[in-house]
């Protein structure tokens, strides 16, 4: 504890650089804390900025040069017209030509990937990563010009990462090492970073990014390598939910959740923050706040290692684009377990992340839920691993129902809380939904239900409402007897 | 269809050859069919016969001589009573010789065993034939007093296994050679085979079992060996239930249930047919019927391959003695999917069943439940699975939860009835029993409930009760609206 | 045998197409047997065109704008010269504008590169196949200019591949089908197809190749899809050989060879054939001429699947670029083949071939002979599969020789001929060379010998001499009594 | 180093203890030694008394009452003979009493076998020690009587193993700890302990084997436990010999020798130790010396870690119970690593031992050898684990050669001597005698060699005598010229 650096990390995502105005406001909130203690902000791209550049990179690849050419010119200017408005006249000249430069350095990648009519994975995350090089550019420049020193980093100076492109995994080491060489120095000389986002390198200098979300990602990263106080991910809401506010207007802010829970909610769909986010700052215990920029007044929400809080769930998060595959064996297979085994070392191998599984039959079939964008990956290796059962008749044809969603009730202690199934898949049913799935495993802090993506929205609502979320503890508490038949 | 032989396998367990009285109701049931086409039957050993057997083994082996030879008397004093009831005087001498020469090379049997010290399977499984053998011999003296040509056979004869002792698995294409090379000339000349259940014999002659219960398998393999054209399973009760009717007084009798449903029923513990027994028959469309030897009159329950019933659960099962074993991953290891591929094959390789199976969490532990029986077998093969991960950290502890037990609720067409979920879940909680893992899959007939032991009969009585599984269909669909805000 | 068709595949290699003179010999090799039966032709890029594309690429990757311009000015020379010296000037433009067409495709490609920075495999796939487009197209055009009806066909018309970029496998049942589609309406009208060797393309068009010295296995799939009636593959020298003729001058060519040698030779080195250019014709028993294209009058070598030939070794062969991987369980391992079987099985995911594998020891260390260019995906693979191992010291660390070579022995009926291995052996010897491995199956036609790289070449010397592979085998046989004390 | 204990471990094999003489012959040799330092003596069962043993559960299992009575009778007879001869009178009683309760104990389990008519393997185990337990009473009778306080001691209460019963492998933590509570106090007490060997049990109490020589394991273990300063083990042979002296007359003893050939050799099939003896003390660095009982006074063998010897091979021997398997892949199959491993990983579940592997073709194929007793078990699992691809020809049906015969050429620096494969294989073929398949890997110390079973005898001969194994080292360095063409 007493070996912490009283340092806070703090990541603006792309809706606090949505404007200049935006910009003008995370650079308020940044040298408030600046006062108080040493800072390393780290940026997103400003708002739809990184769809502007995948964007660009599909006209190109499919050779749309007029398509490519209008986004060109709507990127400098989205730039150019934020830098006038943002800095004092003194400033703008360097900061205009930076952006020009970090412009003109995209448009030559796109340029040969309409030459190639392809986007090869390595160009495409150096492309990606110019989006969060310019943010950190205006944002240095406008701190700067409010007398805050600042320097723009590019992270892959610093985040050292495996080489899965547009997936990477950083090596924590070796990164560790990097910001010590490259942030520490710029600390103890008081100037403020600048890092981008989203954006790592390869050991031997190849360009990387962490997956979409990921300045969250960056952000606890450094955190973790810096051995920081405190992160702070300032974003457009006030904070972690107890379900998504689009579906479910009575959704409201959670004071205080734990690592798990708000792992969980990512990990189930939850826009929050990216699944990965939280494993670094885990075991170095690192307390993360999740704060809206737009009301910075506004308390956020708190993410511990451990909340003394009552039980029951704590959240209802959802996913639509998902798939449950069912494999089931005929007689002839010797054993539905090897079956399974060899289905999970394939999916393994294939990196397909299984969100939830499920097997309760002597015919020892099983089901698992996978990722829509996963799901053909997943295909076709079963196909390749049963190859031979399949065509020789030992397994019946894979089967894939792609018309469902997961609905996701997240909270730690729920087993504590008796009735509470019955009620959810009761609330589920009262709106004619079906169940087809279920998992719930015996130390989970989760329950996993699939249903017809048709009834999805309306049971994510009647589940959040079923559990009262949406009132405050004391209020929910007062309510849950109208629950009728129910303890 | 047209080429299936008109021949009928008719199945006695110990409770149908419970006394004198109750071998001559299995001797007229089997005339009646007698006289109609051709008859085999299969018999348990009489009540609480292997339970006799398996109790003077343990005394043998820790060299209790007294007990064993108590045990001995009570053993031939049973059967010979039997016989001198059964029997006119005339038959009674064969008979009685038949069933001392038994108990003598049962008695040879346990004197090996206490010189030894030891139980070796392979002799376990030959001395419990001889409860079979003792109930086949009698049986086929009645028959014969009767006027019906009959002969005991020792399925040692017919049933081919593996040489896996106390559980072997029938080689089906050489029972079905020795089926016809020894039945068929028997039922030719008009003689009614009498043939042991749960016994077989490896291919060079080894003696083997198919494991406790496992007569209704034997009945089951003789009618596949034999393409029979119906099978009969007599037992003490009027058919399948829709639950225990011990645990749950108001439990009744299903009229027609499908295999798969009975499958499920035996698999989660209902007591009616060994799981594997309908394996053979579903192949080959084999009717099974489940029927009442104490009351023949009553209709029974028809199992067959397909029903156009209304949806909704048919039956509740639960059993007691399992275990959950829960596998969690910890930071350090790559993937949750590549453990549990492990997990799985390590449990596979020693042969043991996992019940049910869940996961749905981005930690990617994961939970699974086994008999308790085969929990000793489990644990050791998953810690030598992952000795290194468990010695090095790169997996937590395996933890076993013993305090549970499963509830398996069982219907084809479960899917199409919403609400079903909510209700039973909501019944459980009544109780105030919590819920500790739940796994349903897509296409699946059973809904996997693992509960706290303690609550696990209230909690049957509660889903039975639920589902309205006591009452006729059509009063149980009457009754439903009463289940509040449930549609 | 009467359902072949009287079709004749044939192969032009690159020294085949070194000149307009060789073109013209190409093409009169052509028509002469155009004259007799329907003719498939297949060509390679000119001689080193494949290298100047290659290199061209790496310039363009490393921004070398000059060196790249030069070489598309040395790619256009050639052709265009070519075309100049082989056409009559009313053939000349249109070759040329095609030609020019051609390597614009290709300069465009070479700037995406330069571009990006990177060279992505797709495009890079897209752009070596230019090399045989122009060669086909110089060819065809001349075959018209002589009178012969020909077109050139794009191999991505009919080659259907995998989409293993760089070294893709052909879906033969796919091809066979495109074959027909698009070469047998030429073949009934009497044009002659100019088939590009080497590319081919996944089923939804995205440009591959089949990895280097792939036009002979290019030539193969389209005689096996077309069933064609023999394949002759032109080279520049004589047959294939019982050595290489650069380190064994007195090498001499062989009358016949089976494809199991031929392959066996291709796999350990030889330059002749690739090595899965066999296996498609194999199956359906097409034979294969390898001839000189300089020489048209000797017979060259036929590859057939039996001999009636004495016994013994028929060629030999050696690889320079291998490493030799040893593994070694220290005493706290369980088992050594478990070991063996996960490396195994991790080198099977990495696509790395195991050429030679060799264990012998109480120890069960094993090692394993690979390709250096597969040295490194080798050694990360089996890294990562063993962390664990190695990190606790389960495993000795991996032990890598890269001084070494392979020498192959080649010859079915080698094990009819004793005396053999100790004749090699001790030829090997005599030059003081030292034997570091050896593998010799039972069924195998193949002594794989492991020695120090710095005795290579005069083992290989050594080696062919002993077996007297440079005379007739009249001669060798005469010779071997010479060979002191063997019989 | 000086934390070893001044405490000699000897062990008497069978030979050793094969009459009268030669007990008083091996207490001489303890005595002498127990004057230095403390000592534990290890003793196998008198000669022939284990095969006898064996034959008698043979005799019973079979129900040969009168065979099994008569070898009751010689094996008492045996031992109080040898009582009565060895003992004066006043120890004579005490002795036989002591014999005779072990006979009795052992007719006891003979007649369980009998009655029951197999030989469960618990059983087996608890028997074959009453060899052990027969000769270690005598020995510690006669040391009393020759006033040196000695006691019998089960190995069963020392040696922990695992339950794998006539195969068991010590666990060592727990017999450390068990040969210091039951050993270290007869020690201190000035009582030599005369421990049993080949016998241990498990944790529980059940009584194993270390498998058949395994006595010379039980001394190593005992001798790694204590921490001894020596091992040496007692024979009938003057030590470690360069050959088998029933096949090489002109075989001759080595002076020292490695831990790493010594092993090689026995797991080649040299009689002297067994494979596993080695390993507990390697690690420990404890010297082992092979000694004649009946010639003491000539050096023996010793073996070390590390010698300063001339390269080349030290010692050749030969298993001919061994058989080749071979596995090829058909075409269709994806990849031949994958089957390997898939091959190898199931001969690792089935406790097979690979003695050697090779592998060195395009076509994938790869051989084995596995002692002819694992042959069954090998094919059964390779069977069971390539089913479908073996059933749907994606295998060619698994072939084995059991006409082999295997040759292990074995010497630490082999690798340095230039021309030794050649001379060897000279060597063999000279005798006409084909080889069948080779195997070398680069760090090992051993040549394995599979020829025709018919000519390994003559095989092992010539290696012997071309290795100039027969004569001094001087000598051999003089004679080594004359192999002709050879350096």
């Amino acid at each position: 504890m007493s070996a912490r650096s009283h340092l806070l990390v703090m990541k603006f995502g792309g809706s606090s650089m949505g404007s200049a105005e935006r910009v003008k406001a995370a650079g308020r909130l940044t040298a408030e804390q600046h006062a108080k203690r040493g800072v390393v902000i780290v940026v997103s791209a400003m708002a739809q900025v990184t769809d502007l550049l995948l964007d660009s990179m599909r006209r190109a690849e499919t050779a749309d040069e007029a398509g490519l050419e209008a986004n060109l010119i709507q990127l400098t200017e989205r730039h150019v017209s934020c830098c006038r408005e943002l800095l004092p006249p003194a400033f703008q000249e360097n900061a205009m030509a930076g952006v020009r430069g970090l412009v003109h350095e995209f448009s030559r990648i796109a340029k040969g990937i309409m030459m190639l009519g392809e986007r090869p994975p390595q160009s495409v995350d150096k492309a990606l990563a110019i989006g969060e090089r310019l943010s950190a550019l205006m944002i240095a420049v406008y701190l700067d010009a409010v007398g805050i020193r600042a320097t723009a980093v590019n992270a892959a100076q610093i985040i050292v990462t495996d080489s899965v492109f547009g997936n990477a995994t950083p090596l924590m080491d070796e990164t560790r090492e990097r910001a010590a060489t490259v942030l520490l120095p710029l600390l103890v000389d008081g100037i403020l970073p600048v890092v981008t986002g989203f954006n790592g390198a390869t050991l031997d200098g190849r360009p990387t990014t962490l997956g979409r979300g990921g300045s969250d990602f960056s952000a606890s990263i450094l955190a973790a390598a810096l051995d920081a106080e405190e992160l702070w991910i300032w974003t457009d809401v006030d904070g972690i939910m107890t379900g998504d506010p689009k579906l479910i207007p009575e959704a409201r802010v959670l004071d205080v959740i734990t690592y798990n829970e708000a792992a969980e909610l990512a990990y189930n769909g939850a826009k929050v923050l990216h699944p990965r986010t939280l494993a670094p700052l885990i075991e170095r215990q690192i307390p993360v706040w999740s704060k809206n920029s737009f009301a910075p007044e506004k308390p956020g929400t708190r993410i511990v290692s451990k909340i003394e809080a009552a039980g029951g769930p704590h959240a209802v998060t959802s996913m639509a684009d998902v798939a449950l595959v069912s494999i089931e064996p005929t007689g002839a297979t010797p054993s539905g377990a090897k079956l399974m085994s060899e289905a999970l070392s394939a999916l393994d191998l294939s990196n397909v992340e299984v969100l939830a599984i499920t097997s309760s039959s002597y015919r020892q079939n099983f089901c698992f839920l996978v990722r829509q964008s996963e799901l053909g990956r997943t295909l076709e290796q079963l196909e390749a691993t049963f190859a031979l059962e399949l065509t020789h008749g030992y397994m019946k044809p894979i089967q894939v129902d792609s018309k469902v969603g997961l609905i996701a009730v997240v909270g730690e202690g729920m087993r504590g809380t008796p009735g509470l199934a019955g009620r959810i898949f009761t609330a589920i049913s009262r709106h004619r939904i079906n169940i087809i799935a279920i998992a719930q495993g015996s130390s989970e802090i989760t329950i996993a239900i699939v249903v017809h993506r048709d009834g999805l929205e309306r049971a994510v609502r009647a589940v959040h409402d079923e559990c009262g979320l949406g009132r405050s503890p004391e209020a929910a508490q007062a309510a849950a007897p109208k629950a009728p038949g129910v303890q």
